[in-house]
């Protein structure tokens, strides 16, 4: 336990992952209700929207709405997701989100063959036209992300070695091109982690390259996502993706298989009673991931929300 | 990584855990119908009955005919659960149920006091009047139970000293009444534990006994049922109790608060993808996961009867 951080950086990704799914549009007032008042419960990352086609999600067709209408609380980083140079644009556009440019690699060649039509090759030759993009805008680049670091649906298992190649050539190509690149996002992004994997991913990566800063993205699809985030507690990794509530797939709402980030508050929970800070205040956490419920209208998978946490029982007992 | 375990064993309580909090009764043959698959996935204990007061419990009423109804499989334990003397002599009356002795107490005077009105000295001093009843009907004595053993919602947090000093006593008992203490099952009854004091717990204990065989009962009140027993397995822990498809408490029926123990299959996913035999076929217990939700007609908490197995998934990218 020697290794374990004494505080983490959660990343939430809550409003992004979590209404992007549903198929009934949620109002634009609604997610700004929730966005704010997820930025009062201490979490510095929010990712609010995504730039993408609003034909094949209806639920992102008022980003630049919901970005307009949010009350920005002082320290918060609110972000958006984009996949092309349309999204990224009106990312920029709306001045009002924390806009830097990632390097982003698939460990699967099948995933990206099946979802982007074209190979990792390809995906890498891209980035140093990505890496001017983003200094033709003045974005800093800061680091990038593997996707299916730790297993494809397309593809099968993904050896940590070809991981930490793509790091190399990540962190290579950022080098040439003039850029730094100290963070790297590990995702598990169709949940074929488990703590065994985490640890040696995350070895292998660290080995290699000891001063990169690790981010791990943790998807809850077979319920491993408390026992990965613990996992990389354990190798020390410091910053986490999550979702309030577990957003971002219901396994209750016909979603088969789909399942959100490692949920928010459950991480929490969990660091809070391990002695590990987040700065997140859990009880206002608990009360945004009951408003998640509310908010699309069906349950969430997220357990803190449903058994309570043990702050608010302990303070009773003492009052009693 | 060193103390993990090559194999474990998995003790199934779905069937007694997840129907006991049914409001609802469960028709005796659909009870029969999901033991008896359970019985054929590999799973070599499963409780399947609790002889209890039928009015406070409506769904155990049946539990006799349960035990005469089921197709017992070779090679498999069939046990039931007993609060008195009145319960005992009901499970050793129905001649088919592998009928062991174990020593309880709990970890929490306040919950003791609530539930059966007595302390944990009383809770003791009844053991040797136990152990004498196991005695006059030739029953073996194994081991014993404290339940709250990381917390208790009436009393608050459980120092780890309080858990070694009650394994101290039930050793003490058992020797001076010439019966064996083998093994000791650490029961997180409401949910308290996290990793960390899965560790600190089982470290105590076992610094203590290095001898003695070492269960958890995990339940997910809280989400940290999976991480809980990978903590275990860290611990080199062989023996855990689970619920297929995390029976035993549904958040999403009313039960507020309340959660099964760890989900089988998901438990059984982790250990299979970590190199952890278990003896189970795991695509046999999604399907009583499957089961276990169409016999309760409610959807319950399990992750990987959801999101599937890799393996299987492996096995079409083979043949793809």
């Amino acid at each position: 336990m020697s290794d374990m951080p004494k505080s983490i950086e959660i990343r939430e990704e809550g409003p992004r992952e979590g209404f992007q799914i549903e198929k009934d549009f949620i109002p634009t007032e609604r997610k700004i209700q929730f966005i704010d008042a997820l930025a009062k419960t201490g979490l510095k990352h929010i990712q609010i929207v995504s730039f993408v086609d609003p034909r094949r999600v209806p639920n992102a067709a008022d980003a630049e709405a919901v970005v307009a209408g949010i009350t920005p609380q002082p320290g918060v980083h609110y972000t958006g997701l984009w996949l092309n140079d349309k999204g990224f644009e009106r990312a920029l556009a709306t001045k009002r989100l924390h806009v830097t440019g990632g390097l982003n690699l698939s460990a699967s060649d099948s995933f990206l063959k099946r979802n982007q039509n074209r190979t990792i090759a390809e995906q890498i030759a891209s980035l140093p036209v990505s890496i001017a993009k983003y200094k033709e805008h003045k974005v800093p680049v800061e680091g990038g992300l593997i996707s299916a670091a730790f297993g494809c649906n397309f593809e099968g298992d993904v050896p940590p070695q070809r991981v930490v190649d793509l790091t190399a050539t990540m962190i290579e190509i950022a080098g040439a091109n003039d850029v730094p690149f100290k963070r790297l996002t590990l995702a598990d992004t169709m949940g074929w982690a488990t703590p065994v994997a985490i640890k040696r991913v995350v070895g292998a990566v660290r080995e290699r390259f000891p001063d990169l800063t690790l981010c791990l993205h943790l998807h809850d699809t077979r319920g491993m996502g408390v026992a990965n985030a613990y996992a990389g507690l354990e190798m020390g990794v410091r910053l986490y993706d999550a979702a309030c509530a577990g957003l971002g797939g219901c396994p209750f709402a016909g979603h088969k298989g789909a399942a959100g980030n490692v949920c928010t508050e459950d991480l929490v929970f969990m660091c809070n009673e391990m002695g590990i800070e987040t700065g997140i205040d859990l009880e206002a956490l608990i009360a945004c991931a009951n408003l998640a419920e509310e908010v699309v209208g069906h349950p969430l998978p997220g357990s803190v929300m449903k058994g309570g946490s043990l702050g608010r029982l302990r303070e009773k007992l003492r009052a009693a």
